[in-house]
């Protein structure tokens, strides 16, 4: 493995009704170009994120307008996978990369969600469920059963789910891009308007408007963060198809996959940037990653091991939950943030994961400044 | 390069009311299993095609969708690029292959469309123009406008459009899957109804329901058709970007890089699977493909060189126009119609050729009995 990470950006995160799908798109071009130094005609092709601009904009050809923002119109093609569809990108990228069809090309993920009412939103959401089995189920009614399981089967508590709100939103106020710098107590998030018994409007990531971009590259570059590992989980769409779901298992085949091929044990992981689009998924990504043991993951939270500072920093970009969901950004978004954090000293050896669906799609990507 | 192709599935095309977007996918994972004559659990991974399942029928997690059907539950990822998706899945496919992630995979291409209103449809389809730049322009119409100009600049007649139609509607005969077995006279599709002057309703490829899927592999296959090239271009998602509209410069690209890859001469293919979404493209693809000079493929057409026995044979599959156009499918159905004839030693070296937009995506790929 080769790829280096020559350049990031994210655009601000939020309701950003002054922005267009087409904005955000050209401010994220413009901004990875900018900050990897590199001329626009040096991008050989584009991977682009998205999970549905089709619903939200009628926007139904999307890598062709991402391509437009170039005078040298390089290939391009979308990539979806629900709320994975970011790091699926990814992966699409660095399997031409691997194969040598080129040698350097730009992944962007972008979700414009704010045009559309509640109803819309809520209604293109739900459709990555699985509309034959779980019809008319929404995705916090799905994560409340899990979260419900999980509460009973290892004694997670209220004031846990309310410490990963508590420490994203903390985290956020260092990340000028976030859509939220406000910081909240426990007894705010525990009190909080109910969703889906027992989740709480402040344990849902928000809807939101934003993009993401990095440039890779098989070039030889020796002070550049570079990807050291890659995996990809797949579960049952449905919840109902499994035997277990307070642990995904996606998310642990992504995982093992992309150690092994890094060749790094979970324990070297300094910081990793999880999929917690609701606060019991971060407890269960960093449970299902090999963080902690199974059922530990609230009291970890609670007890500051995954603040800034602590054994292993979860989520210091604020995460889904404070730093914004605009869905096919985030995987995108998750890398760009971490390389960063490694290309300016302040970790050396880093994940993400991204999760699409309730569990079913998984990807889990290790980072490091060099190769190991 | 050294992908083989080790089975295809296709569906039958058409208006299948009785046949869900999982129904269709599910014959065509079971399909393709059958030919190959492998074990499902040998799929290592999934690469899905589908324009707008999000639209046409709230599914927004369609690669998870198909993992489904497999009880291992391979990785899968969606490709979408408008109605080039199947071949954007194609290529997809190929990086991960050529990157030795994957040995054996699968690629499906899935379109449940007549579910929808045509008003709905229409609109859905729309959106793979640019909505900021050509703001109600239907498809045909803009297909009208090119063929106006095609038309007045190379002569091309009302009867030669005809004669793409007439060919199409006879080559499907032999296709059992096809959505049309009917003839038309030349009469009969220049006197039909008019949609986009000078595009008449008999010029258009119709609203179809369908799916299809082929097994890749690297695995040595000496008496499977192999993929012995592939090429990709990209232009303006927008006619209105464009200097020339008459001829497709992606598809141009495209046709090019896979001619070189392939190490053959377009005059050495005996057989292409273009994309004939109108009667016009099917003139311009013949010409910007190579096939025949510019302004001449209406003529060419017209005298019976690309008929079955003529010098190269197009859609002998009935084409878009006769065959259907599950959208997302169809990148993928070309591929598998043509290995097909190739295994059954009908030919020896094809052409697909799959366009997404007006032109703006274009991707070709060539296959052959064995490695040149």
């Amino acid at each position: 493995m080769n790829i280096s990470i020559l350049g990031s950006y994210t655009t601000q995160f939020g309701e950003l009704w002054d922005q267009s799908l087409s904005d955000l798109c050209h401010e994220a071009v413009d901004g990875v170009l900018s900050d990897a130094r590199i001329e626009a005609k040096q991008v050989e092709a584009v991977f682009v994120a998205n999970k549905a601009a089709g619903n939200f904009e009628n926007q139904h050809h999307l890598n062709a307008l991402v391509s437009q923002f170039f005078s040298h119109f390089p290939p391009s093609m979308r990539i979806e996978g629900a709320c994975a569809s970011g790091a699926l990108a990814l992966l699409a990228a660095e399997y031409a990369l691997l194969a040598g069809q080129y040698e350097t090309v730009m992944v962007i993920g972008v979700e414009k969600m704010t045009d559309a009412t509640s109803e819309e939103t809520t209604h293109i959401l739900s459709g990555a469920a699985n509309n034959q089995n779980e019809w008319g189920s929404t995705f916090p009614a799905l994560y409340g059963l899990v979260t419900q399981l999980h509460m009973k089967q290892f004694g997670t508590t209220r004031s846990q789910l309310s410490s990963v709100a508590v420490k994203n939103h903390h985290h956020a106020l260092n990340n000028p891009k976030a859509q939220f710098h406000k910081e909240f107590t426990v007894e705010q998030i525990s009190n909080s308007q109910l969703v889906a018994d027992p989740l709480r409007i402040l344990d849902c990531s928000p809807i939101s408007d934003g993009a993401a971009a990095v440039i890779l590259t098989t070039r030889a570059m020796t002070k550049k963060p570079c990807i050291l590992g890659f995996g990809h989980g797949q579960d049952s769409l449905d919840l109902a198809h499994r035997e277990v779901i307070t642990t995904f298992a996606a998310t642990q085949k992504a995982a093992s996959q992309a150690l092994e091929k890094a060749k790094v044990a979970i324990k070297q992981i300094q910081v990793a940037e999880v999929h917690d689009c609701f606060t019991i998924a971060e407890i269960m990504a960093i449970e299902d990653l090999g963080f902690f043991p199974k059922g530990s993951g609230g009291h970890a939270t609670e007890t500051g091991k995954t603040t800034i500072g602590g054994k292993v920093v979860i989520n210091p970009s604020g995460g889904l939950k404070a730093c914004g969901h605009p869905v096919g950004a985030t995987g995108v978004k998750q890398l760009a943030y971490l390389s960063k954090t490694i290309e300016n000293g302040e970790y050396s050896l880093g994940l993400t994961h991204n999760v699409g669906g309730s569990g079913a799609t998984s990807v889990v990507h290790i980072l490091g400044n060099k190769k190991l």
